[in-house]
């Protein structure tokens, strides 16, 4: 079986995938369109994505995609703790530049001020990819921000461990495919994903979606709003919910459409924690 | 007076502040940070940002600092339609390269892709940044996408014009400041965004937030999830109604501190449309 992940090796979203798919062949994908389109085109049978990390909020790429494009359900959501690390060459004594993705930075910024206040900084595209380069360069005064998977992957040495600022960095992926899995992980919840759009004709038709939920007690974990990408101030929401029960759900859809207000599951799934 | 904008020149910010102060100063920041931070160092006495795209959503890096570390007020919002011209140096007979920022290529690719087959994209920071690495390599057959502002500002001449694929592409800014000034542009609205966090103790309290206005019949014209960068699943709520009623308003906000939601007032402004 196939698994395609957002690459290189060594990046989050890889750490993920080897968790939940220990024993598959994963494949890398450069961006994260590429890789729901890997899953589109029948490449692979599972493809993960990051969908929301705690700091930076959700990943729009991911969620547009699966709203304006595509017909795929999500079957598996992995939550894992996101935890950076400083690394270097064997040889390197003294570091004198820091590559990484802009996030890992702003993360390790306090830790690198008071520890290297000299170096300096350096943007990358993605944590992965800054651990390959200093890799790459082993005579060269260099460090990368990146997770433990990726001094795995390129042979780098962790010299300063869990430099994050913020302790509670998580981030979600979700896992595409026809359908879910029982993984050999911790099981926190399950759990539906909805994208609605809502009818001009019904005022304060927000407020009367969400009163579909609350009045029948199921407790959403989030709501967010998206342009439709028509006139401004034109949205779609995503909305999660927990899912106790899979009648009292199946009800509250069918109020939602004989309300007018338009459905489109994004995914019902079962959430993992690494 | 002077009034602070995302730049550099020829920006649709920057258009955006020549429309709304004509006859003021204009200094231009190189990021958004970096404007807000003008403003609250005293630098200028106006600041201009983007806060949403109609396509591309808001503007994260604005909200995100409004709500965390400023306290600063949006006292006016101007609303400018976005138009991607085509423009090169006056020479240029044949374009083999076309520069950009990735959201005006997007909006030009059906463009290029049925006007200049053979023209390589080339990304950069922004679309005025775009235009003025044009203009410096006159002898080179370069184009940029950029807007009518940058083609004046950098002496290039649009080539083809208004090449945007979705007609309504709309950017909102916001100008803070202390007070409120008349602007002599079209006036739409009054309204008001609020950022509200909900308590921990209370069920359905987002549900209960939003009747405070569904039952005053106030209109919201926004709402949208941002995360509290604690952990993952609590969030803030940036919700814009209109203001057609100050009374009212002020009995919605009094009835939200009540039930134990938290208020920041991010603005209380007039709408303007260039």
């Amino acid at each position: 079986m196939k698994v395609g992940y957002l690459g290189p090796s060594g990046s989050f979203t890889h750490n993920s995938a080897l968790k939940a798919f220990p024993n598959e062949e994963l494949i890398p994908f450069a961006n994260i369109t590429e890789v729901i389109k890997s899953y589109e085109e029948g490449l692979v049978d599972y493809a993960i994505v990051p969908v929301e990390n705690s700091i930076e909020g959700s990943v729009h790429e991911t969620s547009d995609y699966l709203f304006h494009q595509a017909d795929i359900k999500t079957v598996i959501e992995i939550i894992q703790p996101i935890k950076q690390q400083l690394m270097a060459t064997d040889d390197q004594k003294v570091i004198e530049k820091i590559f990484s993705h802009p996030q890992a930075i702003a993360q390790g910024k306090k830790f690198i001020k008071e520890n290297y206040p000299e170096a300096k900084i350096e943007v990358t595209a993605s944590t992965a990819y800054a651990a390959r380069f200093v890799a790459q360069h082993p005579d060269k005064p260099f460090a990368a921000i990146a997770p433990h998977a990726a001094a795995k992957e390129y042979g780098l040495t962790v010299i300063a461990k869990d430099i994050q600022e913020i302790e509670e960095n998580y981030t979600r992926f979700w896992v595409l495919g026809q359908q879910s899995r029982e993984l050999d992980l911790p099981r926190l919840a399950s759990k539906v994903s909805l994208a609605i759009t809502l009818p001009d004709n019904l005022p304060g038709a927000l407020y009367k979606a969400l009163s579909v939920f609350a009045w029948r007690g199921i407790d959403l974990t989030k709501i967010e709003s998206r342009p439709l990408k028509t006139v401004l101030g034109e949205y779609f929401f995503i909305i999660d919910f927990k899912n106790d029960n899979d009648d009292l759900v199946g009800y509250a859809l069918e109020e939602l459409t004989s309300l007018g207000i338009n459905t489109k599951v994004l995914g019902q799934y079962n959430v993992y924690r690494i």
